[in-house]
């Protein structure tokens, strides 16, 4: 199959290589010289714009930072839909607003290509490993079309619903990923503040209704004050712009997703953005000190 | 062994009938007749008074609604520390503030009573399964002598730290339980308002990073808005009571926690007392109604 | 002086009735034709496009909904910036992003023109009477030479910063007033639901250190739970949206503007939004019930 | 008439003094022998226990701690309710829990003792100034005999209802303070954040909607970062502890209220509890630095 690749970065670079390995003919596109020579090295091929990426292919897929990169890419002139040709799958995988994946959705069917919002979770190594995990929003016909290409870079692979809707799964799991690093700050904050070793009182917590993935993988780490990432508090910050911004388009009130969104900005304002999202105990521990 | 047994209720009375199963000859007392008749049903003994109760006893077990219940058992003029032989092991299993376990424990060192905090999780379930969580607070030799019995009545049983520090644990845990079904309730606000089945959502929210025992138990009732108990919210709001406290006590701010006190109170107060704690999410929907 | 007036809503109509009074020459833009004629009917002049509007005039005023709407008004091909005479002092008395109005700012100065941004506070009453309160962003002289014209409008006109800085101020009044209208809400709930009569006791804020504004004139009002605008809850969950906005922007975490933020959503969840900010007592209520 | 003065710390020792000054007969009573040396050298007299200060008193006031020392004064063996007089009028100045108040003054009424919870506002000035806000609970005509001696320490005197009124809306009173000095600190941060000298802008504020008695006299100080109390941090932790106790013995949610209680505890966690509660503006920095 032959697959346009918008987005080589540190998500984008690994996802393309998964797909050349399964022997698919990737043409991969990206503002950065040195990516697409790195591309090119294991067996892609490679594209000095929008329209040469677009032109032959079967299926596209975007990694890229954020909404307005996303509109960008989709809508300039000589953008994604303005070269599409008809019954394209066009598959966006980057993290942006639901809002801005329905618009571009709704502008793609009008142009006969097909759209899906497949935002992803997992991490540079989940994308590395080809294990992430794809949350898909769009019609259920377009994700059985897309789910041959996307297994070669993810393990679980979810049709959630309609345009739209892996984005706000996507928010809906970073704020409770957020939200747990929160609570489980605040338990060792407390643990430690009462002269509690947190070693065997997160190991308690850990093995009862009190536990979660976050517990399992990070409590030693964050105990330890290790905070590598990982995931960056400085993407968590841009998640949580987002989930915040997808309560308001759904007009919801989420008070402690507010808190948490308020909590993972005051990370970002103490210098801690390329920390891992872990390190909200930072700032719970700077509340304190 | 002999044990005397303080507090039949709901969780006291088949933690209880567990030691007799075990062997132990178990006196036990209650405000209530019916729970004793209950208890001398299947083997136990039956005493009148406090004084009665810890008269021959080894080791005495006590499981009370709050502090007040608490201090009044171990201080009153005829209570448990009043008539302690010197060297008794006492196992204080109710909820209560770290600084009331404390306080007991160090009046009871002065009378040569070995104390201990060793509040419990997994409710009424793993009290008459005997799969209880305990958390254990006190001196080390202490824990040893009473690692035994309390084997009959749990299954992890973790020595978290000295006097108060089981307590303490267990108030981290409860505020950690209560965030993630705020956190669960939030997403699912989310989602629905967005136009997205929860279901599949929740099932990749499960399988990732924001994986927590919560919703690998919960996401289907909640979703199906069961609260049947499970964990009151009565209790839970008496717990974050404790948390709140705790932090104060140490002098900690714990904003999350905050908050999560307020939207328990909040169940409460819009009369959720009765049900499940992950009726939170009628909270966070009352607030959006 | 000749005098662009873009906008002639709720706000902008009685804005620009001011200044026909005051001998200028308005020429009014709306999109509707009602608003239109009910300027012409006390003596303004009307004009059917942007580029009519702007064509004579020395000074063009905009007071519109939102940040979409000044971008469309000041960026569109037949917009103000297209058609605005070098010189021109450009006073945008929206209420919007900062980020936007310096935006709007830096590109009207490229085209030599004067923007400044003007927000207002004071709402409907103000207008009407001439005693906005005017928060002013942009460069000194500009503002020397907007002084005079909004002197028409409003009594309290204050130089607060560069451009944008109009914007910001404006934004920290709204999260202030939403903040202590929660507060007293909150205080309300507390009195009443401990069975005090809230009337003397707010009687006592109000003349002490807790006194503010909103005791003074909205006490009495919020006590009998009426809610008639006044400033309208869908208008404050747009400035909101601003501050939280703002916040973000300036790379600041405000915990208490994050949280004044949702309960003014949940007031608009509620279907609330047309009722008095005031209202957000109905959500604390809510909350409670 | 005969006074009965116990606690003559920096608030009691001068309204002792005024009521001395108003040639009232009174009988001071400290556990600091220089504090009733201090009385003593401008006309009062003294005693050396709680019985002989109640012996011969028409009327006992109390300016104590907190609750525990209130309980302790009433209720011990050698205390006041033990050596009251039939008919004597005992007002409780100090800020309490309004549980507290209730549980005195029901145990008083037991004994003919006419009690009133009247906590003040206005602070060592107010006290030294004879300007205090006073806020009183219980019966009508208990207040009425109590006015006169009330109008020589205060200026505002209001009957604000039942037993434990006057401490609720006290605690209603220092909810609605604290929330606006935060609010108002994170308009300082907002502005400041986003190159804004706060100066202009919160005078802006000060003269509308946003205004405050709070904006009027701290604004400048805030700016300057002068946090010389004035009412200290520690204080005002106390008083929230006091507010988010009555709001749970009330059964009610106060999210706003919850998350003032949290940044003063951050407060004093940082160290700066000795500092005016304005000082609330060093939590919101640190937050983002």
């Amino acid at each position: 199959m032959n697959i346009g690749f918008i987005g080589l970065g540190i998500m984008g670079s690994p996802m393309a290589a998964n797909l050349v390995r399964a022997d698919h003919t990737v043409v991969g596109y990206d503002v950065s010289a040195e990516r697409l020579a790195a591309l090119a090295a294991i067996g892609g091929k490679t594209a000095s714009s929008i329209a040469e990426t677009v032109a032959g292919a079967d299926v596209v897929i975007t990694m890229l930072p954020d909404s307005p990169q996303v509109e960008e890419v989709a809508f300039a002139g000589d953008g994604l839909l303005a070269h599409a040709k008809p019954g394209l799958l066009y598959i966006d995988t980057s993290t942006i607003r639901p809002e801005t994946s329905r618009k571009v959705a709704q502008a793609a069917a009008a142009r006969d290509v097909h759209a899906l919002d497949a935002p992803v979770s997992g991490g540079e190594r989940g994308a590395v490993d080809g294990t992430l995990s794809i949350m898909v929003g769009g019609r259920a016909e377009d994700f059985e079309a897309a789910r041959q290409v996307l297994s070669h870079v993810g393990t679980t692979i979810v049709h959630v619903g309609p345009y739209g809707a892996g984005q706000t799964v996507k928010a809906a799991n970073q704020l409770v990923v957020g939200g747990i690093y929160g609570l489980v700050a605040e338990a060792i904050v407390l643990l430690e503040a009462s002269g509690v070793d947190p070693g065997p009182g997160l190991d308690v917590l850990a093995g009862g209704l009190a536990g979660s993935r976050i517990l399992e993988l990070k409590r030693h780490s964050m105990i330890k004050r290790e905070f590598t990432p990982g995931f960056r508090i400085d993407l968590h910050h841009k998640d949580m712009g987002i989930a915040t911004a997808a309560a308001r388009e759904a007009g919801v009130s989420l008070p402690l997703t507010g808190m948490v969104a308020q909590l993972i900005a005051a990370a970002r304002a103490q210098g801690h953005g390329g920390l891992d999202h872990s390190a909200l105990l930072k700032v719970i521990e700077r509340i304190n000190s």
